[in-house]
């Protein structure tokens, strides 16, 4: 009738806004990760890790638009299986809205995955090997973990008409598609690139008594992209849900929401306070490390964006809380194992994705996962139904690592052996800003003291 | 009729994506006041006032999940009249996600009224003392405020079935509950708490000449913070309709953009050209202070908080300008007070928050009250309808501060008695990055010259 | 039918909350152009530079409440062609909220014009000059621009009954309407203002042999800006569309969505690459620039902002990588007229805003045309329908160009023969904030080292 061809209408409008809403906000996120690495890098830095960031939303746009998403999403079909989609290269046969707003929300995913790894491997990375692996990611790699688990063919997807141990991998809104992929990046990546020079080794190469922290050279500039990262979360999760045109979608939307605050403030607080009964342990004094309270945060984030949509909100409060002793887990482990991670992205998104992981598969609460995903009788390990939701989520953050150690390493090993990976030590002394990019990224200099003055006078 | 099913299905998505929306804006807000706080400290300070942005963020979600939205809110009945909510602890009984999404909107609320107080004592408050006080405040004083005017069973409300005087309190989107909620409590705690050392005394208690101000440490961090909380504001005031699926919500919606934004833009300039014009009187000279323009913009915004939903643009306007001098008079009364604020929070929220409630008793329009809350009769003072809107808006400001000082006054001269509250003089004078946080927020030092020279052959 | 009148209701719903999120994010980019700004200058103008940007948005709010809404639309009748409108002087006769709303939307326009020229201008342009051309601008030059091409009055819009040259000017989100008007003020204060001191020439006005740069005082501030004001774009050019509760509106604001994100993508690809080739060939050193790569992606935005719901994706590319060049070329053409540019705001805004015209008569296509307007009958040249729409886009953009050169050359001549325009060269060398602003906007000393030795015992 014509009053339900309206309401179709008004849904279409509803619909889109919803993701151009989501998107944006997700979209944002570059900012806060561009301002998380500025802040967190030397000042002779600053320019080169802010150009990277700026380009990989830039090459991520233009790679995911020539074949990221035919990879991604091309010709899915819930009735089969595949490796990897095979249409709509360049947007071809695009005709619809919801087509197009699609894109874009899921170009911004795969933007994400992609700056992820731009901090970690700061300071030392050559600007053409970091564009051409950020190109491979959101132009292969990444777009192969998204059919695999996000398009309806994916052999491990929960969207299958037969799924994976019945119910297939839930991974919402990415703790593994976005944030193992991009972490474990990072990962292969520092190994491979070795640490920044005087951190673990001096110059010459002799290891150091102890290793060296650089303090980031803008602790401001840190929080204004924690807090945009945070901000962003309420497209990144929420957003999931892709339509909002019913109270099916509203709910998990709503449910979101919750779960992604209280996990962000659970791993905030978790990080920091664990940090500083540790710190006065050893010590003796009471200190209260601001790394710490954003890098929970941002685990908190990562951690329950996987379950987000499936975990009641003391399950998130759970998930946040120990997302906090992963994040510092993980990150002493690095320092251990001398792998230079320059902004903890490595804690934060492989760390916590896999966690965020596995919490859904011990956490996912029966009735919200029948509203997010189907009745289908797998929920979380302590509602007791069984283990196949846990062994999926297990499985398919395995694939995750697999996948992408099997492609990225020999491309890194490669780059590197090829001289191709890494600046020469002298240009990584002065800082590639000076070295790369015509100069210093910060000029504070006042007018001459002559001059004021004569002004004065 | 299944049309009007369908229907009410898209008004779910559509009311829930609102406040999505609009809790995002508020929530945004945190990054502004953490910017603008940042900003205006010394550079000693900068680590720890954002620490504690973000942790009474997290520790507002904490305190809110747990048990303040269940003061604020829960079983509320219009029929009868109650102090504080009893049901919805730990978000327990949430079935529907109209509810969920509330709980997100109202918890970006009760962080805002928290991070207020942060600034006002910076630079000497303890950090422990802060954590306790917010929690506090978000846990506990600021639910008893919400729920008397905001619930249907508060004694004051207007949404109760027999509203105090006829129409209750008007505070649509909390000029009140909100701003002065957080004013006030800053206001006590930096009585209690002292000023700064050497702002109006030296380091020996003696009285100094003259008031010293400190200049901020960076301007650019500033606006930066003033330009995110104008935007966050966005959701703040138009997102108080809680719902946007029907025409006269629309319409409330529409009208508190816009008189938001007249009165930002009416403040800024007033307290700019009036500032200008005082001090040429007293210097000479024609200087411009930009500090006028942002906390006059902000003065604005408190201000029309309260009747964004219920005055006409002219009385925007009208109310935005009485803002700014609003601003400057009590900006100048605490100075002469020697109550040290050190970001002018009390001056913007206290007494511009006062102010909003009075503009709405002087200001409502019946018409636009009528649509906003109901027709009942009494409206702004101008209109001639009498003076119970008045009497309701002096009332409810009233027991705002006496609820408050209550509460706040014996919590925080407690603390002071066993030395929580303040930090020790050296550690002031050293500043808290140094001596609580690791050491200073910048680190601006470049590659040292002898490499860059080596580098440059 | 009453399921329709409640369908109305959600869509007048719906339609609202879509022009407060866009009008939000458009207001957004205010905070943009303020970080731009002021990272682009030298640190000793910063606040004068960041009180312009706040204060052309409050002037432009109030500008646009009193007189420009109502010049710029007031009236219109799609039967009858006029030069301005002529009611709805400070929102008189405003009755419902979709009218409220639209004003929102349309001041956020307004302000972004306005704040176009402040960073060309920047460093050496009195503050009350500032003042008195952003107000002409936004309450009476823009509108008049705005009547001509977006009103259904307008001797040239494209939504008049009988539109010029059987389809009317195109300029969907403004290329023309907003950033060309914006540009070419912004031209034309820089001719007549000259450029500062030490620029082209010493300070005794003699020629320099080379033009000298300014390095900006903050790259960090600079790519906040860019960033924020890519994100708002999505509010700018989405929201174009001015509703969303029709499929037709919701395709077209997804395709903006696309268009918008690729050519931003192309332009910053373009620009950055181009000047690292066009760099190597004359000093054979490789080296990338970050200024071109956000100023590329600006252009690439500005371009597409005329046909970003009237091209498909890949013309969208080929737009922005053109935007690139179009940057470039105009930049280095400024230099080589002596006009200098303190933000090249206006190769960005000018350059490409009429690149951007031009890109909608060459590749409009006809399906998404015809959606976006309606089915006239004539597109872009490349799709063989004649050329009547760019000669409609090459007449519109000369009128923008002639209009505003009119009315802003002989104001500016003006002021500047009144001494009115710029500053003394004594404050222009001790700079603007310490002359005007009482003082830097930095103090980034930290605590003495005896303190910090004290403490440290």
């Amino acid at each position: 009738c014509a009053a339900f061809e309206s309401i179709g209408e008004t849904n279409d409008g509803l619909d889109t806004f919803y993701l151009l809403f989501a998107a944006s906000f997700v979209f944002f996120m570059q900012t806060g990760f561009a301002m998380l690495c500025a802040g967190s890098v030397r000042q002779k830095n600053v320019k080169n890790i802010m150009l990277k960031n700026i380009l990989d939303a830039c090459g991520g746009a233009l790679g995911f638009w020539s074949v990221g998403y035919a990879f991604a999403y091309g010709g899915a079909d819930s009735s089969k299986k595949g490796f990897i989609g095979n249409s709509g290269f360049f947007l071809s046969g695009f005709s619809t809205g919801g087509e197009l707003i699609g894109w874009f929300f899921q170009f911004a995913f795969a933007a994400t995955a992609a700056t992820i790894v731009a901090g970690t491997v700061a300071e030392r990375c050559k600007f053409e090997a970091y564009l051409a692996y950020s190109l491979m990611l959101t132009g292969f790699v990444y777009p192969v973990v998204v059919y695999s688990i996000w398009s309806s063919s994916g052999w491990i997807t929960a969207f299958n008409a037969d799924p994976f141990l019945g119910c297939g991998m839930h991974d919402f809104a990415g703790s593994g598609v976005v944030h193992m992929t991009g972490g474990i990046t990072a990962l292969i990546a520092a190994k491979i690139l070795g640490p920044r020079i005087g951190r673990f080794y001096d110059a010459d190469g002799n290891p150091l008594p102890e290793p060296v922290s650089f303090p980031p050279h803008s602790v401001a500039l840190q929080v204004l992209g924690t807090f945009i990262l945070w901000v962003g979360w309420y497209g990144f999760n929420p957003g999931s849900t892709l339509a909002i045109s019913s109270s099916a979608s509203a709910a998990v939307c709503a449910l979101a929401a919750v779960t992604t605050t209280i996990a962000a403030a659970a791993g905030s607080v978790s990080a920091l306070f664990t940090d500083m009964f540790l710190s006065r342990m050893q010590t003796g004094e009471t200190e209260y490390d601001i790394t710490m309270c954003m890098n929970g945060a941002l685990s908190g984030l990562v951690a329950i964006t996987a379950g987000c949509a499936t975990l009641a909100p003391w399950a998130a409060f759970v998930t946040g809380v120990v997302g906090g002793w992963v994040y510092i887990f993980v990150s002493n482990l690095l320092v251990k194992l001398r792998i230079d991670d320059a902004v903890d992205a490595v804690p934060v998104h492989f760390g916590n994705g896999m966690w965020g992981c596995i919490a859904v598969g011990l956490f996912a609460e029966p009735g919200r996962t029948a509203n997010a995903y189907s009745a289908h009788g797998n929920y979380g390990l302590v509602y007791g139904t069984g283990a196949n939701l846990l062994g999926a989520q297990v499985v398919g953050l395995l694939w995750i690592i697999g996948w992408v150690t099997v492609i990225m390493t020999p491309y890194f090993l490669l780059l590197n052996s090829m001289g191709l990976f890494r600046v020469d030590s002298i240009e990584e002394e002065v800082g590639l800003d000076i070295s790369h990019h015509k100069g210093a990224a910060y000029d504070i200099s006042g007018p001459d003291e002559s001059t004021v003055a004569k002004f004065e006078l």
